[in-house]
């Protein structure tokens, strides 16, 4: 089976904890929109990424992982526990959504210099009650046995400390910085984190860096 | 086997369209923390709702609905359909973020009053921009073949109406209003709705009505 990838070809967004799986996975896959002038979008998806697996177009990134685990070996296959790594992955997309909307608390679709001074007051409450509670709640469920959400832990991590490297420096998570630490280590992850496929951190994607949202140094 | 749903026992909420299939498929269940003091939180999920059947604790909405559809007869038992309706629920629970966030756009810990003036961008925006995005997608995403989907939608088309009825009077979507229309007339749902179990919409919940956040009548 070749998989194909559609997302926006110039951020790593949610299509990155795809993007990951399937390079650990060493799947084949096409990235459809990368180097084209194709678009992501579907009417069959309300928004990207989505998956296309032979005749199946599955929507909605945790709803993907779910889908791939046990096919790339990321997730064991009997029921119970598929249905408590996607409860986690879902708790991440959660988490993801509040990580976006620091810098976009009032639209999407405004810049975020228009929005600025709400999400200074997003920012400062997301990095004071809501991080350390996620943190907390993954730091004691992330596990030995490895799976896809144990990736997009590596990929939560990764991004947290590009966007908010003050607030990051000053948490305790060993456990989850163990994950991270060892996700980057894996040789097909470390072979792909540093070729020209990972797209790097900008200020188009969800992790963005705005010194001002972050906490003093 | 007798479920055993963990939600806030004052707002209909997430846990909501746990209850919405629970009720409609006349399965045994217990809604826990009703009339009682127990708490609905738990260190295995980041928030409520979750449901515990037999030794299984289920964390988050729409994937207590991918365990529960096939077994309340509420969805098929075939993979691609499984997989089509969950990618649906999860966008219905993207939406729902979106409604929340309107009332509550810097935080949830902070009273309504104190982001009033941000609510008012942000559910002016939710209103011209996401709501009708969101509606002509469902409007053709849903089909004739009932499951729990359908059941959510729903909910949202209700709460959408007691939150925003002047924003959704000027709507037109024929087929979500029909499909509405439909399930509250289900022998078991139109019994549920009209009894106790229900709890009305108040001002703790994600539908809340607050006249300046809706459109002009």
């Amino acid at each position: 089976m070749r998989y194909e990838l559609y997302y926006w070809p110039g951020i790593q967004g949610r299509g990155e904890f795809v993007r990951l799986a399937l390079e650990d996975a060493a799947a084949p896959y096409r990235d459809v929109c990368r180097g084209s002038n194709r678009t992501p979008e579907s009417p069959q998806a309300f928004a990207p990424p989505y998956l296309k697996a032979g005749k199946l177009l599955i929507p909605q990134t945790a709803n993907i992982l779910l889908y791939l685990g046990p096919r790339l070996g990321l997730a064991p296959r009997n029921e119970a526990q598929r249905l408590r790594l996607h409860g986690l992955q879902l708790t991440i997309a959660d988490w993801l959504v509040e990580v976006h909307d620091t810098h976009h608390p009032i639209a999407a679709s405004l810049y975020y210099e228009d929005q600025r001074a709400e999400a200074r007051r997003r920012a400062a409450i997301f990095l004071s009650e809501r991080l350390p509670k996620f943190m907390a709640y993954f730091e004691k469920a992330v596990d030995d046995k490895f799976s896809y959400v144990h990736l997009s832990l590596f990929q939560m991590i990764e991004g947290l400390q590009y966007a908010f490297p003050n607030a990051m420096r000053k948490m305790k998570f060993p456990k989850l910085r163990k994950n991270h630490e060892r996700v980057a280590r894996r040789p097909r992850l470390a072979a792909y984190l540093s070729s020209k496929r990972r797209i790097p951190f900008n200020q188009h994607g969800i992790f963005r860096r705005y010194p001002e949202l972050d906490e003093r140094s």
